[in-house]
Parts: structure tokens; C-alpha cells; sequence
């Protein structure tokens, strides 16, 4: 039960690039596959693997469920044990949580969680699917609130109880879009102006255009080995040090503040609880912006500034790359994009690669622990991981 | 890693009936949350409770994804850990799966695991929903082959192997119905003749109306327990000896045999690889019974009879309560009903009540040991659960 005994490693990570792709889902899945398991330094037999997670809102388009087992047979390991795990844009990390119990629980010496979701493309009685799967459908959508809605709420008031003008939503646009700029595989890989944020087209007051993630195909796979046998297949591992996951009432209007999200908070509390260090030493984080709200949501939430303190770390530059907690280095949600069910997963596929010195232009100096949060809907649930190395 | 430490208790369990029922998926859900903690023998506090797990294909109707959260609202414990697990019809053994993963991994010490089902009283976009998740969609549905003709495809080759009559398969209805009878939570309590399952209309030869299982409503819930903590619920805790998990290529095109699903026998393997007993010493099954034809295969593909036995077997009424090997004594899929993402839970509160000596006029005598096993789809998926006291 502490953080140090019966660790779980990331030995291999791999995506393939975010954005409006040509391909079918199960394409996207083979090419992270062939990623991921192509990034384990020394090799991985598909038969080491012994058990698989499958996160994905809807697979996109074809099969709309049981589509664990296409993860075994892209591994080539038709048999494994594979779930499929939904937690709507949580699904990810939902996936992450539910493989480091198995391997802590001593199931398997080696799992695999593969995200994926082809979002465009989409007959329209699709794409009206995704609308149901995130936010609330009694209170919510069938009173007509578009999920961007839910979170322009939330914004609304944060703006107003701070008395902040919409400019701290687009310093988080341009740092993100800067940081995704220097990411070959995001999905909008263009630096945003403060004035174009201003003068972008609205999408749900005060939101505009810049506030919104885009809407992304795409695929990642994360390996994962226990402290065990992790060493044969890589030198440099980076360890899982926590996992928390929280949870809050699926609708708004049961929840008793809009510029809070308990969810996170509690896998915040979760995480940290056994970890072998404290928020303080935290030096890189993804955080869950899907839209740029949710990044200063964030920021308190999981504690890793002081209450009140997120709009002022992000105007000083503090959450850049170059400052001294670079958020979303891998551009987030809102610039690399959000494939739903691979968001999670794409997360720790950028913590690995930072926390390896593998990330290039963008690398975070001397990163050696990290912190990944996911969130599904507006809050109703979220989850949260810690690294090091 | 052996099957006698660090196990994990059933120390609760509860259900709703199965049937066509007028209730939405969320008051089925508090209901079956209210029968599994009303069982806890010396109370369950839900601040008590770590982690939950909510198996559900669609939860029903309205919300379509994300609906994890639903169990902390309904448990009113919100902010608990949760996770919307969907492996088609096996959704409710892989919540068990990973509940149990978790609780050997010592993240928390009780567990949930809910599944529900809301199937009737849906719009016929919904009711085509049903058809995306359970077969293969690119060669199967698309081709029009519907769900039950997946089945008799199975059905057909088995008895023309084997040199049957589908009078073999009656035998699996005549038995199952007589079951179901005796259960006051069964969706069809009716006792079935041979003649009856004659002259049934056809569904997809060779399978007649009396072969399907039908499309009920439903919820489930089982409370499991770390041994160290679990005789402060119960002074009769039933312990999980094993579990597997097994998967198998979506599409029937893709596999080399129709008369076998590996994806059982791979389960199979693994959960009696750690257990305290061998498949001798199985003195009641619940085995996934969509169709009759369905239960054959299991039989063997677990191992409880001899390659080639199951025929012989059902013929002979071993398979009956009062037999050596008594099957589905809640009525099985067939008759006590299958309420998707609930049925695997459901199986389990069978298997808790029978080994607790709690199953009135279907008590199986003597038996201190069970196997569930559930099925995703025509075999994409399949986990073994075995069971002691």
C-alpha cells in the first residue's frame, strides 16, 4: 500500500498523430500499437501481455460495442483478456487505473491500455451520439445545453466570482497553441494570438473559437510491467507513483459550486496520498482542457497551485514551457486535440516521452515528475496520475 | 498469486426481478443497490465502500455514455471512484474481474459491482443499438445476419457434427424453464414441454422461440470484500477461488471452429490455474445460456464434462437440480432472463445465495462450490468465475 513497493512501470508508449484523419478506427488502433510496443527499448513479445484495456466512447462508426477484443487481435494475441473501458473523455486514464490495480494485484506481469475514437466522418445520427455520452441527458441535453454550453457555464461564473476579463482563458489558448505548435504529431499545430483569441467567433459565451478543443481522430497505447520484469524491457522505465480517481453528480445543477470540480480533487487526494512526493515537486503537468476553462479548474483542483492562484500563474508565464510548471507541454486537449477515448492514454504517452528527455523542441528541462489528470463530462468523474523517473 | 491468499469475499449481493418492467435503469439500480447492501449480514456503511464498478451496454434510453457516476449518486456516496465497464453480455463478470483485481491490489478493501439494463420500452433507434453491440458489425450485422442467427449458425454445425436432433436442445429449455420456475425473480416462470419447444415458431433454424433468452429489464449488484476486512461483514462470506478472462476474434469468419469458443476455455483455464479445487469438484454452474445451444458449449469448453459429454449429459439429467452437476439452477439466461450488462452480476447473486444455502426451492444440496460463466457477443469475450465457501 505505500508508493515505493509494487511499483508499475511505463515501459513503451506510441500514438499516432491527432487530427481529422482518413482512417478507420482499427487503423488508428494498429498504428499506436505498432508504436508503443516499437518504443520498448528492448522488446516486447505480444505474448508477454497479459491483459488489455480498450478505452473508446463509441470506437467510432462501425462497432458501437464489444470492441475489446480488436485489441487483442491488432496485438496479434487473439485470447487475451481485454475490457472495454468508457468513462467518457476519462475513458483513458479510467483504462490506466484499471490496469495498475491488475498488475499490482499480481494478475499479469504486463498490460496494454489502448485508447482510440474516430470522431469525424460521422453519419449524423452519430455525431449526435457523442453529444449523449458526455454531458447530462435528462437536465441537460434534452433541455438543449450543448456541452460547450456546460463548460461556458462554468467559465461564466468563474469570470464573475474572480472579476476577470475572458483574457486569462486566452493566455491559456496561446500557451497551449504555442506549446502544440512544437508537437509534429497535434492536431492544430498553429501559434494563437491574444487578439485573435479576442476576436474569434463565439461558441457558447464567453467562449469563442480558441476556448474549444477541436474534434480529433486518433489513437495511443501505453505498456505497462510490473517492477518485477520491467527492467527487461526497458533501462529507463517511468514509474507510476499514484493513481487517484473521483467522482460527482453526473448534472451542474446537483453540484453546490461551478468553479470547483470535487471529482478532481479527490483523485487529486487519492494520488498523492501514497505518493513518494508532494504537489510541490510536481514539474510537468497535462491537465484536461478540453476547454480552456477546465485548465484553471484544474490547476486548483489538483492543488498544484494555492486556491485563487491559477489565473495569476498562467498570466506570469509560470504554466509555459521555460516557467516553473509548464502545463500541457504537449499543446492539450485544446491544440494537440481530443480523441475521447484516447486522451487519457495520448497524456502519458507526452509525460513518457518528457519525463525520458525523448520530447525534442519542447522538452521541460529537467523533468523528472509529473502529473496527468483526465476528465469525464464536466466532472463527473476524473482521474489522476502521478510519474517519476 | 496462489488462490489461497489475499482473496476476496462475496459478502453481499442483491438483485431486482427480470422482466419487462415499467421502471427507468436508475430505479432499477437503486433497487438492486438497496437488496445488495440490505444483504450485508451485519451492515455496510457506504462510506465503507472504495471503489465502483458499473457494467451497463447502455444503461438505457436516455443516458447513453458516461453513466459511472450514477452508481456513487445512487449509493449517495458521490466522489467515489468509479468506472462504466462494457464487455457486451460478459460486462457484468468483467466489472467482477476488475473489482477484483482492485481489492487484490490493495487499493481499497470493498467493492461494488452494479449492472443494469433497460432493453423494453425503447424508440427503435435504440432498439437497433442493442444489434451494434453484441455481434460483429463490418461482416456480420451489415451483412444482415441477426444476433440469434450468429447462434443457430452455431447451432446448426453442432448438431450436424454430433449427429443430434434439436431435441437437445429442448432438453437445455425444459430444464432451464423448470429452474426459472422456481425463482421469484425470473423473467419467464413457466415450466416448458419438449412439445412445446417443437412447435415453437422458428426464430433463425434451428433455433425456435423456446432456444432464446429474452429481452428483459434489470439491475444487480454485488458487494465484495478484501479477507481481511470481510467477516466484519458477514459471519458467511463466499470466496472468489478464481477468475479468467479470455477473448477470441469478433467475427464467427475469422475462427477455425464453430462448435467451441476458445474464449471460454482460455477463461476457464485461467481461473482454475490458482484455485483451491479442480473442475471435478464444481457442484453447480451458472453458464451463459443466450441459447440453448449456447450452454452446450459451455459445458464442455469449461471442462465441467468431458469433451463430447454435454449432450449425454443434459439427455441424462445430470444437469438438473438433483443431477451430479446441477446447471443454471436460477433458470439461466433462458428463463430467469438477460438484462445485458446485468446478467453477469446476476449470476453471482445465484452462485452467493445457493452457496449460503439461501436458495429456497432451488437449492442445490450440499453445494459449497460454484462456477459462473458469462459470455460477450457469439464468444468475442468470456470470463470464468469460480466460487467457495
Amino acid at each position: 500500500m505505500t508508493g515505493r513497493t509494487n511499483r508499475v512501470a511505463v515501459v513503451g508508449a506510441g500514438q499516432t498523430a491527432y487530427g481529422a484523419l482518413p482512417h478507420p478506427p482499427r487503423a488508428l488502433l494498429r498504428q499506436a500499437l505498432f508504436e508503443a510496443l516499437g518504443s520498448v527499448d528492448h522488446g516486447l513479445s505480444a505474448e508477454d501481455v497479459g491483459e488489455g484495456y480498450l478505452a473508446t466512447l463509441g470506437f467510432g462508426g462501425w462497432q458501437i460495442g464489444n470492441p475489446a477484443s480488436l485489441l487483442a487481435e491488432e496485438l496479434g494475441r487473439p485470447g487475451l483478456p481485454v475490457s472495454h473501458v468508457e468513462n467518457a473523455c476519462a475513458s483513458g486514464s479510467t483504462g490506466l487505473r484499471q490496469a495498475h490495480h491488475a498488475l499490482r494485484s499480481g494478475a499479469c506481469d504486463v498490460a496494454l491500455v489502448a485508447g482510440v475514437e474516430k470522431m469525424t466522418d460521422q453519419p449524423s445520427a452519430r455525431r449526435r451520439f457523442w453529444l449523449g455520452v458526455s454531458g447530462e441527458t435528462e437536465w441537460e441535453r434534452l433541455a438543449g445545453l450543448t456541452f460547450a454550453g456546460v463548460y461556458a457555464l462554468l467559465a461564466e461564473r468563474y469570470l464573475h466570482e474572480r472579476h476577470l476579463s475572458p483574457d486569462v482563458l486566452g493566455a491559456v489558448a496561446v500557451k497551449n497553441h504555442a506549446h502544440g505548435a512544437m508537437n509534429p504529431l497535434a492536431h492544430l499545430r498553429k501559434p494563437v494570438t491574444l487578439d485573435q483569441h479576442r476576436a474569434a467567433p463565439r461558441v457558447a459565451d464567453p467562449l469563442g473559437l480558441y476556448d474549444c478543443c477541436p474534434v480529433s481522430d486518433g489513437a495511443a497505447v501505453v505498456v505497462l510491467a510490473r517492477e518485477e520484469v520491467a527492467r527487461r524491457y526497458t533501462d529507463t522505465p517511468v514509474w507510476i507513483e499514484g493513481s487517484g480517481g473521483g467522482s460527482d453528480y453526473l448534472a451542474l445543477q446537483d453540484r453546490t459550486s461551478l468553479t470547483t470540480l470535487p471529482a478532481s480533487r479527490k483523485a487529486a487526494e487519492e494520488a498523492f496520498r501514497h505518493a513518494p512526493f508532494s504537489r510541490e515537486k510536481v514539474q510537468l503537468a497535462e491537465l484536461h482542457d478540453c476547454f480552456t476553462i477546465a485548465e484553471l479548474l484544474a490547476l486548483e483542483d489538483t492543488g498544484l497551485v494555492s486556491p485563487g492562484e491559477a489565473p495569476k500563474a498562467t498570466l506570469e508565464g509560470r504554466t509555459r514551457i521555460g516557467g516553473s510548471l509548464p502545463v500541457n507541454p504537449s499543446g492539450g486537449l485544446k491544440s494537440k486535440g481530443h480523441p475521447l477515448g484516447a486522451t487519457g492514454v495520448g497524456q502519458v504517452v507526452e509525460v513518457f516521452h518528457q519525463l525520458r528527455k525523448e520530447a525534442g523542441p519542447r522538452q521541460v528541462q529537467g523533468a523528472e515528475r509529473a502529473l496527468a489528470h483526465n476528465v469525464g463530462g464536466s466532472g463527473a468523474t476524473a482521474l489522476v496520475h502521478l510519474f517519476g523517473v
